[in-house]
Formats: C-alpha cells, structure tokens, sequence
C-alpha cells in the first residue's frame, strides 16, 4: 500500500468517437497492431488477456485493447496457473498483460501451456512493472517500453460492425465452472451510458476504484467515468483506511463492489476514522449484510444503491436506494431482492425485463405470489458464452436471456426476486425460496451469516437444510434456531429440517458456493427437537 | 394566456421500452391504428401532421404518433394556408391534428386540396379543442372524444429497423424553401440521451417549453424530459411575464429557444420582475444578441448555454457556457460561435465533427485559419431530405453530412465557425465572412442589428454591403460606420463599401433572411466617404 499506483489519479479527458478516445491509449492500441506475434492475424480479430489489480494500467488496456481491433479479456487474479493455462488455450490469447504481482502465476501457466500439445502458440506475455520492482523474465516484453516505442498517429481500429465483441467476461462461477460471456461495442456503449443515467452521475466525479475492473469490465465504469471526464483513483488492495484516505484526499464520488465492501467500511478502527467531506455513493450488488452493518456505513457518510444484475447483463441493472433511517415503502425488510423496474428511471436504457414462466413464455400476473424466471432483453445483455453454442442456447429463448433467478411480480410492477432456481428447494410439490428462509434466521441477534440448500427426503422430495455461522462468542443449537423460525410464524414447509455450524464456503465475491453445501445436506443425519420436527 | 392549457403541467413516469412509454398515449396509438381513413394502409407507414403551439396534446402527440407507427410532422402554425396544403400533399399526410387556434387556416388547406385534381385524398382533421372554445366544424373529429374512446390494451408498434423514420421536421427555409428533414429511431433516442449529457441534466427536471416543438421535434426535449422523468410546463405563448411566473410557480430548471428568447427574458418591465429562487438553464443556438442583454439575462438568474446545429443534426449538437463576469478562454469576444468539439464532455454521443476542404474532403489543418466547411457524421444526422433525393445527396459526401458552413480549427482544437457557405463574400479572390464584419459593426453604441452580404462589383467580383438597424432615437451616417471599421482595424477588404439603415428582414426563429439583402444590395448605388473608400 501507499506505493506508487495505489494512489496513482488518472484525468481523462474524453470525446465522442466510437466509445471514448484516449490519446495515451493511441500507443497502446498501435503497438497490439504492430507486434508480431506467432500466430498473430493482424487481419481478423484476436484476444488479449489482462491479469492485473486495478492499477492505471489495467484501466488504460480497457481502451487500448478494444481500440486496437482485439477482443480483450480481463481475467481473474485468483486464477490458479492450471486454470489460467487452460483459459488462455479457450480464448486463444495472442497477448498477456501480466501485474508483476502475478508474474509467477503467469509464467507457470505458460509453462503448463508450452508442455502441452497444441497447434497454438503461447501468449506473448508483457510485465507490468512497477519501479522495476521485478526484473523482466526472458521472453517478457515490458509495458512501460513497449509504451514508449508507440506511434501517436495511430488510427483506431473501429469494429466492422457495432455489434462485434469488445470483451469476454468470465462469471464468478457460484454456480459451476466459470462461462465467458461475450459483451458487444454496442452493449458496452450503451452500459455505459446507462450506468450514468441508473445513479444520476454529474459531470467530472471521482471514482474510486474498489470493484475488480476483471469483472464485467468493472461494470463499464472504466469508460463510464471517461465520458464524463472523471478522475479515476486506482487502488492495488482495498482495506476500509484506503478508502477513507482516498475519500478525503482524492474527494471521491462514486465507489462499487460486492456486497462485501460494506463490510469492509464497516469495520473500519476507531483510530483509523476520518471526517467525509460530503456523502459518497456507494453502488453494490448481491446478498446484502446486515442491518447492523449498512446502518453503520450510512452513518460513516455513505449513500447505499443496491443492484440486481449479473455477468451476462454487464453487471447491476437495477438501482434502488437503501435508507434504514427512513425506509421506503416495501423496504420494510430490506433484504429482500427488489428489482425497481417500473418505477423512477432506473432503466431507460434497457430494454425490457420481464417474470415469464419459462415453458410457455407468458408473463406471471402482477399479484406478488406467483412464481416465474426473471429474464432480461434487449442491448445490454451478452452476445452469448464463448465457444459454448449448447449454455448460450440454454439461457436464450426468444431473444430473452433468462437469468436462472426465480422471482415474482408485485402489484405496484417491481419485479421481486425470490431465489436461484438451482438453488430453491421443492417440498411436498411446492418450491420453496431459500432466501425467505435465510433472511429470517439472518435476524437472530446470534447469527453472523446463514445458507439454506435442499437436502433430499424419501417421502418429501427436499427439505430446507440451514447452515449457520455464528457471531464471535455466541452459541446456538439447531433446535434453537428451528424454534425460531416457528416464532416467527415461517410455514411448515420451510423450517429448515436440520441446522448446521460452520464457516460457509464463498467465492472471491463472497458468494456462498451452495452446490458445495447441497454435497454436505446429503450426508447429515437427521436430529429431533421434540417439538414434532 | 392563463388559459387551462397555458399552465397545464404534465408529469410523465418513464420507463425502459423503445423510446418512452406514456401509459395516456396509449389510447392516442391505438386509435391511430384503429382509425378508418380514405386511402390508409395500415401495413406501411403513413405520416401524420401537428398544427399546434406547445400544448400537452402536441407534447403528446410526440409520443402517441411514433408509438403507433406513424411518422410525425409537427409543422410550423406560421405557414399560410396554400402552403400548409402543399406540404400535406407532398408528406401524404393521412391525419392532422389541429389546435383550436388554427382550425381556420388548416379548413382553408383543405379547401385548396380538396379542389386539386389529385388521387391522394385530404387528410382526416382532429380538433385539439380547450374548453369547448370552438364549435368542432363538420368532418372533423374531436381529439378528447378519440381518447376517451381509446382501448388501454393496444400493443406499441415498434419500428421493423431503429433506422426507420419516426419524424419528419422541416428546416426554418433561412436559405429558401423549406426541406424536410427525415429523424430516424436511433438518431432520436440518442439524441434524447444527448441533449441530457449535453446540459448535465439530473433527473426530475422541470422543463419550460418555450423553444417550437415544431423545430426539431423540440429538440428532442420531450423525450429527454420524459426520460429523466420531468416535469413538462407546457405554454401557449411566450413572454417575459409567463416565464418568469412559470419559473416562480413551477420552480423550472431549464428552457431552450432561438437566442430572442434572451431578448424576450431581457425585456422584463420593472413591475413584472419576480425573484428566481434558483438559477434557471437557458439554452440557446443561432446568433448570440448583444453582450448587454446576455449579461442582463444572466444577472436575472439565468446560467446560459450556446450551441451550434441545425434542422439536419436534430438541433443544437454542441454546449459552450456563456458568463460575461468570467469570460472562458477564447471567449472574450462571447459573440464568436465556437463549437468546442475536442474539450469537455459535451458530444459523448456525436461521432464526428470536422472541417474539411468539401471538394478533397481532407480536414484542414488546425491554425485557426484555412477555411474549410463543417460536417458532422454519425447517429445523430438525419437520414435525409423527404422526398428529395438530389438534395440529399448535395449534402451527404462519404457519409459526412456538409453543413454549408464556413469554419476554420483552432490549434486548441475548438471548432469556429466563421460564415454560411452562401452568405461568405468572395472579393478579390479571397473568402471573407460576414459574420466578422457583423461582430464589428455590432459593437458599436448606436447598432442595434446588423447583417452583411455580398454586393457584386465588376472589378473586385463582390464587395461588403451592410444592412444596420439603430437603436431607439440613435442617427448615424454610412461614412460614420465606415469609418468606425477602420478605427476597429478591419482589414481593407472588409470594410464594407455600402451602408443601408433599416430594419431586417428575418423569418419565424429570428434568422436575417440574407437572400432578401443581397437582391436589394444589387439595386445599391455607391457611396462616397472622402478617405479613400
């Protein structure tokens, strides 16, 4: 921390050319277009890889790569070399720009893909160095070089058409083996202008770079705050100081995350604590955390905006605001997953978004009970999975891409989403939402996080399984937590049969990894309350 | 004026769907569609007109006629009846939705038409009435009655292709017949999203409609407004009383206009004066008035805006700020039209402006001196002229739309213009521009107007001839302003040789009609100043 990048501020200025042109980028963009790499089709498209924290090089290849006619691929720095290596062999990279952080990583993976049998050649690999902190490997070009023998009359190379893809994004595979989804110019484009429109962005703010720019390119915040001529402030590690530090120095506007990132605010150290200057938006999209806990980052000076989305729609898509000091009407509970699609302006920009059952196509009626898929349409959703015809096919019905989320419509026309249709449970016949289940247990005073899968049952199909992890000190026991549920008037049929203690397995988003817990369900016994459960 | 309508305010929910949807324009779709009109062929596109001053039902109709697939024509209420029916006979217009107001002049269209030998028929007429104020005349229908018999379950029409038309508006004929300029989908939807990034509009404005919604289909206003979920104030007419009332009851944000809108605001009696609780955006495009009542305007509250465009690019595509108390850089002269193109965020969604030389199409250099013309390319150009394939093609070059005006690039980048293409004076083999000479001249004290054009000459081809309109009681002589331009060290080629005092002849949005100088110039004998000239 405190290096050179961490705090590195980049102003951008912007003009309307196709997406956002960036002078310092022409370099980059005119040396992809020059290397000569083994394989290399200067004719057709290629992909370059990006493996880099959100240093103000990984911004910048948000705009080169696109703009030298490649297709660029932000990959995941907790890939490990095995699963690199084979993500590079699928994207057919021509090109890695490595974090001399990850060097390692990267090199192994080559290494892995040089042994393997293959018609392709590697990818040329170039170091993003940091005060010559590492020395260049052989066979490493350096960025920073490479920069400098750039030519500024470089002409950028425009898509032949709007729709040919600009990135491939890779989702956080919560649900299995990550899918890149494959996002076009005109997606992008429109993204980003929505992503102003959804959180009423003025001119010139301060973004403060807390989202991995690797995930759905950083939700197109990258070229987002470039048409606005914004400052970007770009962070290697974020730790609740950091953000205090860069809110006050830097007068930070706008920052995105996870969910965890509330967490993080949260739990800042009194000695640590300084004065906000004016209230900052913070964008987050998931399962939220507590009460406890978004009360506690309100109060720090923050403005909360909670989003629905996910990869395969650029990131959220939906905006609503979240207040525990004066909470809008049907936020009572604000856990619940409310998609605002009706109201406000949220989402001029998209094109529709719909709760259909998914065989017959016909939307739910607007009564708040009946369950349907929550799909979306129009320009801000992926082109399909890369080199993955049979999931693109599966997820795509009349031109809806149907998110695999369960919800409901509500009378007033916001959309309400009830669970992941892999991960709600049916019993006795009837589909039961997990998160119903798991907001419930979540209020116990005792309770710091809470999953609920199904677990099989002979005579009902499933039944709700909870596992639980308790705060610091306390102790529980399943019957306590069972007994709780009925106090609190849940039906019979989703009080969960069995309660388990532990840590839950999450992805590096913090999402609970819940097919790993459906494994666990199976091999649990079965334990009595003696009060007919 | 006070009139139910003049005061009307419209509040419009917005939502995600192909432009804006306006649950009350649903009924005026569907009964467009529904309608049984002689000739009507409800499988293609057909055109119908407005004849209305800004009113909600022309705001409306904005909305209701593209949304049932019909190509909108709001037309000027300044044409005089044969005109009115040469222009419903060339657009083909099935319907015409008129304003009470104006029921005698479009009777008087039809009339014309009716007796034309011609195989189209007459278009069906619809009253927009206020109060039962006028008898619906025979053969006419009543707007409000069409509405209430509206079904509120009519399915949008959507467009086949987002290229297809969805209006058509007509240029202000500064420079002889009027033309009609073909808006697409796209270009209007992005040109709505423009206008909003232009002028750093947040959401929930209050727009005050006093620029035509005739002109550029308001210059897409009503679907920015729609968009970000504003406020519309709609009025019948406009004065400086109206708008400082509307501003004071209905807290306005911003209004737009031809620049006499700041004569209009600067004419405010004494005893009409009200205090504006916040500052108001006005937004202006064409030539700037005197500094005198730009700084009036601005002391009464206002923040204004300048822009350059014109029928053909949907309207004003570019946003410099005016201050006289801190003048900008560049900007000492404010009467300069100036186009910032490369600074600031101000046409994200344009995507090129340039000046070319129009016979090589090659940019000039950037020295603030070769003159070259503008062009503008990209979404938001119109599609072409209806129904006029050779002039279309006289202003498309490459896919580069000519604007027939002079500019030249400053080393900054900025865009200037100097002159229109037609009104540029060509003495001596050298191009002067008017527009220069009319900067000078409006500086002095006594000089309320001023418009220069070319007068022919047999030796030097054309010679500078001004037209000059004085202030209240002010005299002045010829030799006087003659001499003021040499003072004001005016190149020699400049100076005008002519000088005539009257009033100018100007069309509907205020434009100088120069075709009509420069027959009278040719009838201009020569005068003689004693010193050369």
């Amino acid at each position: 921390m405190g290096s050179f990048w961490s705090y590195l501020t980049t102003k951008i200025p912007s003009c309307g050319v196709h997406l956002v042109i960036f002078n310092y980028e022409k370099l980059i963009a005119l040396w992809l277009k020059d290397i000569t790499c083994k394989g290399l089709q200067t004719s057709s498209t290629f992909s370059v890889a990006t493996f880099a924290p959100n240093t103000p090089a990984q911004y910048e290849l948000q705009f080169g790569v696109p703009m030298a006619g490649a297709i660029l691929c932000s990959l995941n720095t907790s890939l490990d070399p095995p699963t690199l290596a084979t993500t590079l062999q699928q994207l057919e990279a021509k090109i890695i720009f490595v974090d001399h952080q990850y060097i390692q990583s990267v090199s192994e993976a080559i290494k892995i893909l040089s042994h393997e049998k293959t018609a392709l050649a590697s990818p040329c690999v170039v170091l993003i160095n940091e005060r010559n902190r590492t020395i260049v490997p052989s066979k490493t070009l350096d960025y920073e070089e490479l920069l400098s023998s750039g030519k500024s009359d470089f002409n950028i190379l425009h898509p032949n058409d709007e729709c040919d893809p600009i990135s491939i994004n890779f989702t956080s595979g919560s649900t299995g083996k990550p899918k890149g989804a494959v996002y076009s110019h005109r997606s992008a484009y429109l993204n980003s202008l929505s992503v102003i429109f959804r959180y009423d962005i003025k001119k010139m703010p301060v973004f403060l770079w807390t989202v991995d720019m690797f995930r759905c390119n950083g939700w197109c915040f990258p070229w987002a705050v470039a048409a606005l001529g914004g400052t970007n402030v770009c962070l290697r590690e974020v730790t609740a100081k950091v953000i205090f530090n860069s809110i006050v120095i830097h007068k930070v506007t706008h920052l995105c995350g996870p969910p965890t990132i509330l967490d993080k605010i949260a739990s800042l150290k009194a000695d640590e604590q300084r004065v906000i200057p004016t209230r900052v938006d913070v964008i987050v999209a998931g399962p939220l955390p507590s009460l406890e806990i978004i009360s506690k980052v309100e109060k720090f000076g923050f403005d909360i905006h909670h989003g629905y989305g996910m990869t395969e729609v650029l990131g959220p898509m939906t905006d609503r605001s979240l207040t525990t000091s004066n909470p809008q009407e049907n936020d009572k509970d604000i856990e619940i997953q409310k998609i605002r699609y009706r109201e406000g302006t949220h989402n001029i920009l998209t094109q529709d978004v719909d709760v259909k059952d998914p065989e017959t196509m016909i939307s739910v009626p607007s009564d708040g009970n009946t369950i349907g898929e929550i799909m979306f349409k129009g320009n801000i959703v992926m082109l399909g999975y890369f080199n993955n015809m049979e999931k693109t096919q599966k997820v795509f019905k009349g031109g809806w891409y149907m998110t695999g989320d369960l919800g409901v419509r509500n009378p007033n026309g916001d959309i309400e989403m009830k669970d992941r249709k892999l991960d709600s449970i049916i019993t006795n016949g009837e589909i039961v939402s997990t998160i119903e289940i798991e907001r419930v247990i979540r209020t116990h005073p005792f309770v710091k996080e809470v999953a609920v899968v199904g677990k099989p049952d002979n005579a009902l199909g499933e039944t709700p399984c909870a596992f639980v992890t308790l705060k610091g000190e306390c102790t529980l026991t399943s019957c306590a937590i069972i007994k709780f549920c009925q106090e609190k008037s849940l039906p019979r049929n989703m009080i969960p049969r069995n309660v388990c203690f532990e840590v839950l397995p999450t992805n590096s988003t913090g999402k609970v990894l819940k097919f790993l817990l459906r494994q666990k369900a199976k091999t649990i016994g079965s334990i009595l309350c003696g009060n007919g459960y």
